[in-house]
This record gives C-alpha cells, structure tokens and sequence, in this order.
C-alpha cells in the first residue's frame, strides 16, 4: 500500500498520470465498454462477466497508454520487466513499420486497460488486472536507414562512445525497434510480450530479449527507492516528477521542432545491461561496500551524515581529516555537482539468468536512464564513473543501448506517427 | 487478500503451518529475539531498528522451517522459486555434506523467520519481510553412492523411466542435491540462493538453477488455482490439504521404517522442465485449445459442465453421440480414475528464459510434484500421459530429475540428520 500511494505522488506531475484508474469491478469497467481483468474478447461470453469479487490494488491499478508522453518513463517501475529489441526483416520498410507500430499501439492501449485485444485466445493474463502495465516504445539508430528516413534522425542518436569498462555484445545490444513492458504481475507483463511479438512476425524479428525484477508491492514498507542485488539503495538522487525541472532534464521540449520535431514530448533511453560481480562485491566488509558506495548500505544516508534525502556533502570531512565521501565514491563522482549539473531518470530492473561456466551469478542490473538530451546525462556521467569510479572494479557494462522514444500519442492514433507519416 | 485467505485455508491441515505468523512490526518481532524485515546481523545497529511502519501482509507473512514436513511442500506455490542442483565436490563426503546440510538448515530458519543470519553483509533483502519464504532439500539417486550411503537409498529413488516425449538434458537434470526456494518477493528469494550457494562453495558445485514465477499476490482476485502459460488454469484436481487422505498421497508415513526410515514424513519430487511449444499452441482455436485440455479456459471447467470444482464426468456424451472430454483430452488421460487412482500434488512455477535461435519462446512450466511413492504418483500417470495426450504435442520435457526430501526438522536439528547422523 505504501508503495502504491507512493506511485501516485511521484506521477503527480505528469497529467495523464492523474488519472491513474483503479479498476474495481467487473461490472463498474464493463460499463466503460470493457472488462476488467481481460475477460472480454474471445471469452466475452463466458463466465468472468459474472465475477462477483473485486481486484484488490496491484491487480486493478491502471496506467494510461495514450498522453503528452509514453508511460513506462515517469512511471515508478514495476515488479517485472521485459526489455525487447527488434530488427526490422529484409525488405520491411517505413510502411511495414508504420502498420506495425499501429498494431503495436493498439494493443499496448487495451492491454493497459484491462481489455484483451480481438482475436486473442491465448488466456494468459485472463483473471489478472491490468496491474499497472505499461509498454513503451523507441527506434534505434538503424531503424532510420533500414526506412529511408536517416534526414530525420536526431544528432542525439549518435553512437555512444566507448568506455574502457565496456565489454559489450553486440548481439544483445542496439536493434532498429526497442519495447520495454513493465507490470506488477508476472503473467500479465508476459503477455503483453507474447501479443507484440507475434504481431512483429512478418514485420521485424527479435534480435535481444531482457527480463527483469523489482520488489513485490507490499513486500516491504520502504517508501522511495529500490534496492538492487548489491544490497543498496539506488536512485535515491533521482530527479522527481515534483521538481520544476523534472520534465526539462527528461522528456524532449513539446515545441521541439526542425529535422527530428517529432521527437517533442520524446526521451532518449540508454539501456545497458551491467553484470554485477557479487562474488568479489559479497567479500568487502560492509564498511568497505559503504564507501565504495558512499552510503549506508541500511538506510541509503549518505556517509556525510544525515538521512537517506539529505544531501550529500561531498567536502565533510572525518576527525582524521580524511573526506567522509571518499574520493573514489561512487556517489561523489557520478554528483551532478561533478558532472556540469548532468542529469538523468534513472528507472532499472534488477536480472538474474542463472549463472556462468565458473558459478558466478548472472546477474546485475538492466539499467534504464531516461533524459532529453544523452550527452547532457548519461555519457557526461560514464565518461566520469569509467575513469574514477571505486565500483566500476565490480560491474561488467554486457550490452548497450540507446532509443529515441517518441512522445506519447493520443486515442486513434499511434507512436511514431509523426516520425512515419510526417 | 483473496490468495492470502486462500494460503492459509490449504495450510490449515498441516499442523505447524497454522502456526503461520504475520510479523507485524518491528518492535514486535523484536520482542521475540528477531528484528523484521532483515534489519539483524551485520544491519542490527543500524536505523532499521527505529522503523515506524508496520509491513504488508505480503511481506510480513512467514512460514515456519521447522516442523513434521518441509516447508514449500502443502503450501501454496510463491511469486517467485528457485531451483537449484548441487553436487558434491570431489572428496566431499558424508561428513562434508552433513555440515552443509547444517549450515543450510540453520540460514533457511533464519531467513524464513526474517532475519539476518550472522555475518552477512549482502543486505539484499533489507527492508523486506520474510514474504512467505521457504526452502526445501532433498536428495538425489548420486548423493548415496558419494556419500557412502547406498544401503539406505530408498527404491522409490529408482531412476525414472524413460518416456517417447523426453528430449533431456542430462546437465540440467539429477543433481547430488536439490533446493527449492520459493517467496513472494524476488529479493528475499534471491538472497537466499545467494547465501546458500556460498555456503556450499568449499562442499558442492551448483549443476544446474531454474527461475520460476506465479502470479503476483493481488494481482486477480481468482482464489484457487494458477494459470500457465497457456493460458490454462492449471491444478483443479490437485488433492486438497483439507481432503481426508492428502497426507497418505503426499507424504511418506510417519512411523515408517527399515533401511529408509529416515525419510518418514518426507515426500519425493519429481521435477521436469517442461517447455510448451507456445508459437504451435497459439495457434490453435480457443475451441481446439479447449478440447485438447478438457476444459474450458475462462474458468477451468471440465467441458462435461459445471464449474471449476465440478467432479468430471468422462462418460458425458455430447447431442451428437461424441465424447463431451475428446478421448485424447488431457484432463481424460491424466485423471485419477484413468490411473488407478494414482496421485500426486503439482506445485509448479512458469518460466521464461527468454527465445531460442528459431524466434520461440523459451518458457514452460517447472512442474514439480509431490507424492508419497513416485512408482504410485507420477511414474504411471506419464506413462499414460506419454502415450496417449493430446497435449503432448505441445510440450517438451527438457530436464527431469527426482529427488528424495525428508521430513522436516525440529528447532536445533538440521534436515536429514536422520539419515547423516542415523
């Protein structure tokens, strides 16, 4: 419950986000012309028309698909997670890729709502409310040669640079279309993957697939932020969608304009999948984590002093005159204070595919970094932490991405229309 | 709250389940000698201790270690599981295998009852409560022989037959040792996979781990049975902790004796990795789907009529003469009545690791069941299965193995002692 009025205030500033549903009923949804808990479609005649209980929260919490900007960004994010890239099949084009991102958004709509799209009898998610599924979609840089439309490519989909840390595979990374599906519920996020990528099937084929985790609503009572598989708080010095220049740092201005203007109302994902070497990290001490970190690990307060918000002073020093964040710390050199004010949303899954031939875990974060503009966030920030980072000894950056994602669109139409049919 | 209602009336059979304790704040779990949600051990001095909140019931759930049979067996399947194999080193024998077994006992009982087991400072699940937490051990055919207990193995342990349908994967099947870890959060149950494998370091290898998942707690207001990944509401018949011969079914007697007496009160698994041929099944027709299972998907009736719970009537004829359950329908060949009365309790996870080289799904079922003698539970009703199920056609048993798991353990004692120290 804490974690669901928490999702409500952190979206307050998006519009759309306000109206957040909750789904209570079959009956009150069935109202609206649909049904909850996807009933409707193939199984509209059959007997969960007459469920007589309600969904409780995780299940009937409904974000909107259509707005100024795509869900799944400002949104906090969800239980589970599934990060897909495609590349687009010999031959498709601007065309094919129009009609298949109109699928693709009329699917990602119903499937937010609760509806189960026409023709589908696959019944995985039948029972289960929307659970607060989002589907958001991007292109990469190669989707606009492969659709004749490299004019309108934004600068900002340059290459990123290489980083010394890096140790990429390219057959996990890029793609010409990106789709990051987030829901409460496990079978719910998983067929939402299902639908779109068979809708894909002529039209593009998966080239990398990523799933990902975070807690469970209601497995614990902290409020803000999540922890990741090292133990610690992450993303505490996130920008809030309460901050007057939330939307600046993360979302492309609405009245961006020129060669890429349909990016307006758009974010720049960088997505990389950082394998955490937990081996090495689980035999530090604890105090030796916190100060590669720079915070407690309990609480998240920085080692300056203070709580979990206060700010971090990276100049405090300890009696013995040694800096309390220590030079190396991740969090003093990754500071917007270090980095020109840089700035990004960082929104990330936790992984866990098993482990490798030597028994380490594989494992790590799908990490997310949402803003308007990549080389004023996220490449300023890598350029900084690759150097001098005291935690960059025990992460291994496996894949990479980054996606122009569009703006959000609104009823009847689709993402991308502006870019495919402007 | 429905599933929550729903676990604790299946439990109630099992005596020491009743027992199931919501850990409703800290301070009063403090009060017992233990601190919720992680904040002991190397965390115990830290702000944790002043949390104000009191967690979910989703996280503050608990199930006990202790008692008659493991825990993880008669309760209801988590959020998330964990499987995982191990074998014993080289030189690693009875003596080797008994400590681990020690060390293992004693870290599930702490982290089930949520707290910190000493020395850990991995801080992965901080903030979380137990979340319905259990782990489970058993033994594989391999662990007699290395450890010098052949004469004690039971015949149930006998290797599994073989059937047309197995395509298996001998590195990903068997094993010396088995754990199941279920939970309702994925950080709890990634922490203790994590603090198991590294106890096991110096005495077993990990052979094989699978990831499974089931709904989330809220996410449907469906009060019984799970569906799978095809959408199939899975688990109608499974014999009821409330029936009056579950525990014969399930569970080896208590006051049984001779070589393998140690396992009195135990059970034994059979687990398969069983991947469903998505892109094939999706294919089909709700119609078609439906006479290939039996049932209908809406609701998991038998299409003999009723409801869900509705007894099948496999003698039912349809107006034109034909059988209301197909002769090749799942439901028809998997029936106890088609089986001797043979039967077992399925307790599975779906999975999905993500796509093979042709574009399928790689995603499944991790079927485990639960039966008192293999020979009377799954052995016959596959074989029946392996001949005559329309089913079968869509699924593909990928990885097996069976696994002998004792009965639970008193407070001070271990799992398997009976047979490591008997």
């Amino acid at each position: 419950m804490a974690e669901k009025a928490d999702k409500t205030e952190q979206a307050a500033d998006r519009p759309l986000l306000t109206r957040r549903r909750l789904l209570g009923t079959a009956s009150a949804a069935g109202a609206a012309g649909l049904v909850a808990g996807g009933a409707a479609g193939a199984f509209g005649d059959r007997a969960l028309r007459e469920r007589p209980t309600a969904l409780t929260t995780v299940g009937s919490a409904a974000l909107p698909f259509h707005g100024s900007h795509q869900a799944g960004i400002a949104d906090p994010a969800q239980a589970h997670g599934h990060l897909l890239a495609f590349d687009l099949a010999p031959g498709a084009g601007r065309k094919a890729a129009a009609a298949l991102l109109r699928r693709w958004s009329a699917t990602a709509a119903a499937l937010t709502a609760g509806q189960v799209p026409d023709g589908d009898s696959t019944g995985i998610a039948l029972d289960a409310g929307p659970s607060s599924l989002t589907v958001t979609f991007g292109f990469g840089r190669s989707f606009f040669d492969r659709t004749g439309l490299t004019a309108r490519r934004p600068a900002a989909l340059e290459p990123l640079p290489a980083f010394t840390q890096d140790a990429l595979d390219p057959k996990r990374s890029d793609g010409d279309l990106w789709v990051q599906i987030g829901a409460d519920d496990a079978l719910v996020a998983f067929h939402a993957l299902r639908l779109l990528q068979r809708q894909a099937q002529d039209t593009a084929r998966l080239r990398w697939q990523m799933n990902g985790f975070n807690r469970t609503p209601g497995a614990t009572d902290r409020p803000r932020t999540a922890r990741n598989l090292m133990g610690q708080v992450d993303g505490t010095n996130n920008p809030k969608p309460t901050d007057s220049d939330f939307a600046a740092k993360v979302f492309v201005p609405g009245d961006h304009g020129g060669a890429d203007g349909w990016m307006a109302g758009g974010s720049y994902a960088v997505v990389r999948r950082i394998r955490m070497l937990l081996d090495s990290w689980e035999q530090l001490s604890l105090a030796r984590q916190e100060r590669v970190i720079g915070r407690r690990k309990s609480d998240g307060a920085p080692l300056s002093g203070g709580t979990e918000t206060t700010p971090v002073d990276l100049a405090k020093t300890l009696p013995d005159g040694s800096l309390a964040i220590a030079g190396d710390a991740h969090i003093r050199v990754a500071a917007p204070a270090s980095n020109q004010g840089a700035a990004m949303l960082r929104r990330a899954f936790s992984y866990h595919d098993g482990f490798l031939d030597d028994g380490a875990p594989d494992a790590g974060l799908l990490f997310i970094a949402w803003q308007a503009d990549p080389m004023k966030g996220f490449v300023p920030v890598q350029r900084k932490l690759d150097r001098g980072d005291g935690l960059s000894r025990f992460l291994r950056h496996e894949a990479s991405g980054l996606f122009a994602v569009p703006g959000g669109c609104a009823e009847g139409e689709y993402v991308g229309q502006r870019l495919l049919e402007g």
